[in-house]
């Protein structure tokens, strides 16, 4: 089974689905295909030995082989006949934030019928907008922090005191989000998250919380769960100290836990994953507080795919491509056109 | 301004997409472009006088010109170089059911930077998903039917008595939908309905219940309404007679109802639209039973988009075709690569 890493794409995570590809490169024995997508749109394919960030800041990216989407794949475009890019079996969609987490790449990716690993168009916008994740989660009866959706024209009163986290309500990788302590900070930090987003989300901050991350998925109806990691305590993450947590290829530690919260969070994990998440290796945040577990958030697209947390990376992700979400095939039979036909005569409207 | 139709499909609603874009031909002042997506992924242009349902069931249309999707538009290849398929102005997507209406499109066109009246991502996944509506309509405090969701390899249990209605839980058109009275008919309803889906949508069925369309949208932050409709009592539509409802050219009377009522109704279509449906025309059925309104459902594509309802149907898709939602172009600075290279040196991986 090879895969093919799809990265890039028009979003302001842009450069770290470099890094995340980069990553993978280095920890996936079985040597991958690269696939990059470029902010205007543009497909390419990266031979492995140019996989380096400066390749891409630079743009010397253009000079490799453009490739287009077509039935099934890619294909190679030149004077002559288009000839189809083989070498592959599955893409895996690395692309991080907007087009990759927001639905847009795999709804292309459905519509050429190509197979891939990540997210469906449904599961994406469950997780890409926070609020949906809120609705999605008391849907399935899981806990979350209470919060407050802010429009861009809404008075900017809080329903509760600080000091609060302020998030655009459709980016990931902590981009434009704040922690305010006191109120007039307030101002600042909602001008900085609607630069990204209309609307925001605003949660209490609760200080010195519990966090765990659980990566996993489901293949062929078997849980396949990563180690569960307790990430380090920093306030929380900025975008500089993310993008680092993208380039991630070490092993971590399993968290020093009782094993009833173990499997108190993977039991949280199964629900959350559900049906919507099939096909995709997806980490979700929780916050552990008072004996209670509460998502904080889901990632359908982690960083460097959280290969850090897995034993054997290549596997899980071999039996996860064997594993896709089955597509109905529709074919129109024209019956009731045919009907109305005969009923009308030939020629009807 | 010139609009395109894109209709058709691969979906089990193709047929009645092909019926919807033919009524449009009938009541549009302005001729519009055709644009017919095959079952199979390929896009045709279909002039305007070969818009007859025989066209398409024969599978003549391949005789015309085909198209593909560019950056912006449509192309079409031949020999030479491709050419720009011109003449139109923006996308009406009118793609009924999967496909059209699960977000695919929506991406497809996004992707490809084509301006279009429709649904975006999130507006198509919250509408095409009847649980997903649901739980929409409590996040925005709408009140719908009490529900069940039931997968397939659930214990066929009921919550409430019967009569029920029976839904695949991300279909239109009353497509395998049944009303089940009694015990005994309840396996036969299920079984249907997971033909299409592995999800369903149990509610108690309310005999002789009100019910009200509303149609309508928002343009540069103002409202636009067709009349209210009271759509003629029936048990409900089956497919045969959903399919004839796609084809409505003539103009429906204003329901008679209080002035209270219809501005309720208005308001509670406002919150449903929300931000999430900006750039389509939707309708919304409602129902009304013990002076409250229920969300029933929301159809982000209405069959041949609701002209009936609508007094100056043209003028209405013009100003919604100058009024689409901005986009946010995002373009890669690649800073932090940069900050990282000039850190480490030019060739980290």
């Amino acid at each position: 089974m090879t895969i093919a890493i799809l990265f890039g794409g028009a979003s302001y995570e842009h450069e770290i689905s470099i890094v995340s590809a980069i990553a993978l490169k280095k920890v996936m024995k079985k040597s991958p295909v690269f696939i990059f997508l470029d902010a205007e749109g543009h497909f390419y394919h990266i031979p492995s030995d140019q996989m380096r960030s400066d390749h891409f800041s630079s743009g010397d990216y253009k000079k490799n082989d453009a490739l287009h989407l077509t039935r099934g794949g890619f294909e190679k475009r030149g004077l002559f006949k288009p000839k189809k890019f083989e070498g592959f079996d599955v893409v895996l969609n690395l692309v991080h934030g907007g087009q990759g987490e927001d639905g847009t790449i795999a709804a292309l990716l459905d519509f050429y019928g190509i197979h891939y690993i990540g997210p469906r168009k449904e599961a994406s916008v469950i997780s890409y907008n926070k609020w949906l994740t809120k609705l999605y989660a008391e849907g399935i009866g899981i806990e979350t922090v209470e919060y407050q959706l802010l429009r861009i024209d809404d008075e900017r009163k809080l329903d509760f005191g600080y000091p609060v986290i302020v998030k655009p309500l459709r980016l990931g990788s902590s981009i434009g989000v704040s922690i305010v302590k006191k109120e007039e900070d307030l101002d600042f930090a909602l001008d900085v998250a609607f630069e990204f987003d209309d609307e925001v989300l605003i949660e209490p901050f609760i200080e010195g919380i519990e966090e765990y991350n659980v990566a996993g998925c489901r293949v062929g109806g078997e849980w396949v769960f990563g180690r569960v990691e307790k990430p380090k305590k920093k306030e929380f993450l900025d975008f500089e100290q993310k993008y680092l947590d993208f380039a991630r290829t070490e092993s971590v530690q399993e968290a020093d836990i009782p094993a009833s919260l173990e499997s108190d969070l993977k039991d949280e994990f199964k629900k959350v994953y559900g049906t919507a998440f099939e096909g995709a290796l997806i980490r979700c945040d929780f916050f552990f507080a008072s004996g209670e577990i509460l998502l904080n958030e889901i990632n359908p697209i982690p960083g460097s795919m959280a290969n850090y947390l897995f034993d054997d990376f290549d596997n899980v992700l071999d039996r996860l491509a064997s594993h896709q979400p089955k597509v109905r095939r529709i074919r129109p039979d024209y019956a009731y056109i045919h009907k109305v036909q005969s009923a009308k005569g030939p020629k009807v409207g």
